[in-house]
């Protein structure tokens, strides 16, 4: 079952550098993880804004909302889910 | 190159349901032509909406505008482009 | 698997009383339906307005987008999903 | 009398940890005690987001300020509300 | 129960006058019905537009809408309710 | 001469309490001072909001300005003015 | 007292050009009488738009109101009225 | 001196294809005239949306209306202008 | 040239009381000197709000910009510039 | 490839000054450094605001990405992309 989320982050510029270096890490290396696993399809950046746009591929909306509050930038974005379907006119 | 393409599809209640139907159908046609040449490489329903999410991969952003105003629906669409680029964490 | 979902009805005023009428009639009898099956849990009238909050308990996006698309006032509305899970706070 | 609410809570990322966490505690403990009395009828996570839709059931506006104002989180939290009305077509 | 109530009216032009005339007459009549038995409490125009700020007292939610509902010019109006409650500060 | 107001609180969080304090006492005596001499005719408090919606009866806009710009709570709200005639349809 | 009105102007299509031009002339001949009796101090042009910011002096919220209410594009206007005082830094 | 001015084209339905055809001539002829005399610098299409972005180098803001105001498409356009200075790190 | 400009002020809670001041009295000083000089025409407080409209009247975008940006509260102000021209309907 | 970029600057009043002044000269020696090379076009001052328009002509998405992240003032901007293309009716 397939999402289309938009996720824009923002952290505060007082956050001290190593505590966000650190949270970064942390989050690219379970979105690799969730991408190896297939969960996350896809991951674009939006040109010149700190925010991506992605692609879940999930079993529930439940499994969708643990996977995204596990994030470590989590508590740092704002986040936008927008359920998709089948369209008549794909191909695939 | 990839651009996010939301269309959002208003069609008038008065003009004619023949007219419709054409349009729609040379619609279908035209969005299955441009997926299987691979430009429009996804196509998805925004649950709940006359609205797509799709994605195009092109050489250019004069190839994606001519692409979408031929689109047989173009009159009656909103339409915002949003370009997507390579996201760090990406595996792909 | 729960959504929220916001309906607005717009009925253009130049349509004819008794095709508005008759595409009422059939909602009415669509969403009772769908109410009994167990799948649209629950509807609400937004005070003041012409709309509705609902709940729908789907198996998927697909079967969401499928349900609210053959709706008759499909083509009169604007509609809003918002995909729900479980809250940790939650008793039931 | 029903009312459907949604809160957005937005914590201070300097507010202390140990602070937040006490704060949570108490808000999970009242808002269970709400639930088991009947008030706060359902409470639903919204996908992806630290927010909620929750249906409240009381007697009046007066009732319904007083329950969320005493919120431990409210001081941070968004929160608006929609008065429900019987919807015609509603067979309960 | 106190509401304050928005109405924004917008009369389509290519509506008949004399229907137009006759729905205001109907809205006027029953305006001052509500309000002479104390549920439409007050009723101020928007300076400069075609728009009210009304206060309502009401037993329910189900009541208000059977009120706003019933408006000759439901139709064309776009409503927004806000509901109110005693405020601590005020000596009423 | 009739305006509807309303404000909106936000403290910030890192607001000594005793300062927080000291200022909404402040607030509460000036705001029955006004409501006794007669110029805040109404408050009432937004259901589930740190928000008010007012009515104020005043000779001019400068004296509203001065009415409102005095409020010890000023520098922590947003306040929106919307001045209100006498409705055509009004009893009163 | 002062007040700032910005006016939209929107005339439909479908609106014979006789009677948009027997109202435009309308308009301006009484937004001139206007001008000269001193009500209407200040009428400017929103560049690029069919659109003006006007400067009013009156009496009360309700003289406003009326005068507004009278233009005869009224019914083809979205019009805002913004309230003004004395500021402190003002020499005039 | 420097504008930028971004328009929005909504051409109804129902404007007979012959008229929309000619105003879109006249339109493209007096665009082209304009921009060979300097004073309407560049025109870009907004990829996706029958909508451009133009840049028009002008003596005053009069002059900029009586432009903009005289296009054949003013009628059907939504515009928005933007005033320009000089960046102090621009190189030209 | 006119330009119509609105300001909104907003300074921050934790810049010391007496900055604040400091920054206010050079704001005024400079508004009032513009003023005298001709070029800030008017200046309003909007009502309720920490926040003014200003007419400016000057040769160029480029000067108004500099004037704007010289001003002492710029750093805390949200300002919207519109250009404003000839009304042909202004009797002045 | 031509892209409309906007962005708006909030530095956070409480950076340290010589901070935010290193951060800027970085920012004006980069900015001219891409105009010299051709890459970014233009560069405009939004009258009256800490924000600017500029034309930026590259590759592809991920060179604009690229540049604009790169930006020294990039943690303190609200940057939105507008892609544009050839216009029909442009005579360069």
């Amino acid at each position: 079952m397939l999402f289309l989320v938009r996720m824009d982050v923002n952290i505060p510029h007082d956050l001290p550098a190593a505590q966000a270096d650190e949270i970064k890490a942390r989050e690219k290396a379970y979105a690799q993880q969730l991408q190896r696993d297939g969960r996350w399809k896809n991951l674009w950046r939006v040109v010149g804004e700190y925010a991506n746009y992605s692609l879940f591929d999930v079993e529930s909306n439940d499994e969708l909302h643990t996977l995204l509050s596990q994030l470590p930038l989590f508590p740092f974005m704002k986040i936008h889910v927008t359920p998709l379907a089948q369209h008549p006119s794909a191909i695939a």
